[in-house]
């Protein structure tokens, strides 16, 4: 996608073509819901198990929706990416799938699990210094310029927010099966790209859902320009457990979805974000990795008393990832 | 249940009647498709995720089917089980559904997690010293005689065979949904109230499933009791890091319908299961129990080869329970 136009935002329509394009390809993630989670919150809660996505995380929908796109002639050349992790994996097996080469600019600094994975998918990695600065986007450019290749952004496309968008779909789909609608629901966000898909997935099939989103304590850039009403950056670029939520600010096509459908957010503490990375471990039976559990940190922590009463709501949190180095995760459990 | 009686032996129906007895008690449970697997043994498979169930395994659903029985005039006396932790989660999780007390007889090596997940549920724990050879039956029925409770057995009793049997019912219209039938179905058998259950509720849909018994190396009472055509023992009864697999021989009840449902078996070795329980998490982003993974490892370490082509075929494997410790899952996944 090019430079911003406001008359090119993504909109409820283009989640349904994303909708058909990945189906029997994106896995359709099951709708969890838990006893004894309902119990501790006194609602009834669904975990949307974006987990057992290909790749273990969302990102697949987004990058498959966006890369089967792109045109016959373009597709020799291949695509690139820069991501922290999961987008990189997803774009890796996008591309794979379509029978399309990848290369992917990730952090030096990514975990381990998550640079192994992206080049087990068939991907070529190249590293850049995160810490020190380096401008991963002008990297990826520069391999765009020299191959002739498609970049696929990690959010701030109208087609990679449409892809996230079919989780919007499948939550308020599978919940009407069951005779409810969605009356919360807590999205995690970093550039924004899955919370600006879940909203119009999710408002065009039930309006008067209330969404939520969530991020990691001192990376609440989304939640600080709701406030202010426009994009505010983070003072920090480093130290959150949430390694999937470190976008610097909210991005230029995601925040005005998100500024219209959500517009109010909650943020977690990486104490509280480990508490639920253990809580899923121990009663939830699921691996989720600590940037895929800030909603659910932010619902049991209580983020939301004293914003909306929840009791007796029907309450949906994405658990977006599940990418998790052993060490950390072994880390986190024993608390 | 009184003493074994051939003509008393649980058939579809009673698996049925449990169905309608559990439907919205017990969680309908996903049943998991995840693309890596399927690559990795070139089949369709998938997992029966009874980790999500109530109380992290499988035993909720018999125990359920056999607590709601007691006739009214004995439920104020309550129930009392033996178990090494799972059965005991469940008998617990069942009497408070159902406003009973429960006391439960477990072994005092128990995994730490269970013994204070079955208090945390309402029960009154006793211990005993299980590699001693303290006789657990032997003490729940002294609790028995002296209060007029009601014994719940882990495996060896037809309501809770025909409750376990649900998974095997849900199994089989999940892939109705799909179009598919079940080709190969495999099941961790320790007394054999699961094995049965579910060959019960498969063969019952889909009379063409082929079954098989999976068990841990050394522990493998029920195929080396289906070779030799009657029940043999463990030499063995401690070693396994599967703890819920450790019973000593095939029911009295369980044995006459595996043998006749099933009559094949498998066994795969510790290092084996840690590798599937490895797998989980790194693939499937779900926590398995060592014993839980019984399936998935006989499968992962191609225990089948030579016996059936899976190749193609649709292949269920039960994810049977969740319960680990911190310390040991840790270990486990760090390889």
């Amino acid at each position: 996608m090019g430079h911003f136009d406001q008359k090119l935002l993504p909109t409820a329509a283009d989640v349904e073509s994303a909708v058909a394009r990945l189906k029997g390809v994106a896995v359709r993630t099951p709708l969890i819901n838990a006893p004894v989670l309902d119990e501790r919150l006194g609602a009834r809660v669904f975990l949307k198990a974006e987990i057992l996505q290909r790749t273990g995380s969302f990102k697949f929908r987004g990058a498959y929706n966006r890369i089967s796109q792109i045109p016959a002639d373009r597709r020799a050349a291949g695509v690139v990416a820069y991501s922290s992790g999961n987008h990189a994996q997803g774009v890796a097996a996008a591309a794979k799938l379509l029978g399309m080469p990848a290369t992917i600019v990730m952090p030096d600094d990514a975990p381990k699990a998550k640079l192994a994975r992206t080049r087990a998918l068939g991907a070529e990695v190249v590293t850049y210094d995160r810490v020190g600065g380096a401008d991963r986007a002008a990297i990826a450019e520069a391999i765009v310029k020299e191959r002739g290749a498609t970049l696929v952004p990690p959010y701030d496309d109208p087609m990679i927010i449409a892809g996230q968008g079919t989780i919007g779909v499948e939550i308020a789909e599978d919940l009407d099966k069951l005779g409810l609608k969605p009356d919360i629901v807590v999205v995690g966000a970093s550039g924004g790209g899955l919370a600006a898909g879940v909203s119009l997935g999710i408002k065009s099939r039930a309006a008067s859902a209330r969404l939520f989103t969530a991020e990691p304590k001192d990376f609440d850039d989304t939640l600080r320009s709701f406030v202010r009403g426009e994009r505010v950056a983070n003072e920090k670029i480093t130290g959150s457990i949430c390694d999937a939520l470190m976008s610097n600010t909210p991005g230029e096509w995601t925040f005005p979805i998100n500024k219209e459908l959500i517009g109010q957010g909650i943020a977690a503490s990486d104490e509280e974000v480990g508490a639920a990375v253990r809580y899923a471990f121990n009663e939830l039976k699921l691996v989720v990795e600590p940037g895929g559990a800030i909603g659910l940190a932010s619902l049991l922590a209580g983020k939301l008393d004293g914003i909306v009463d929840i009791r007796g709501k029907t309450v949906v949190a994405i658990l977006s990832g599940g990418n998790v180095d052993v060490e950390m995760y072994a880390k986190l459990i024993a608390g």
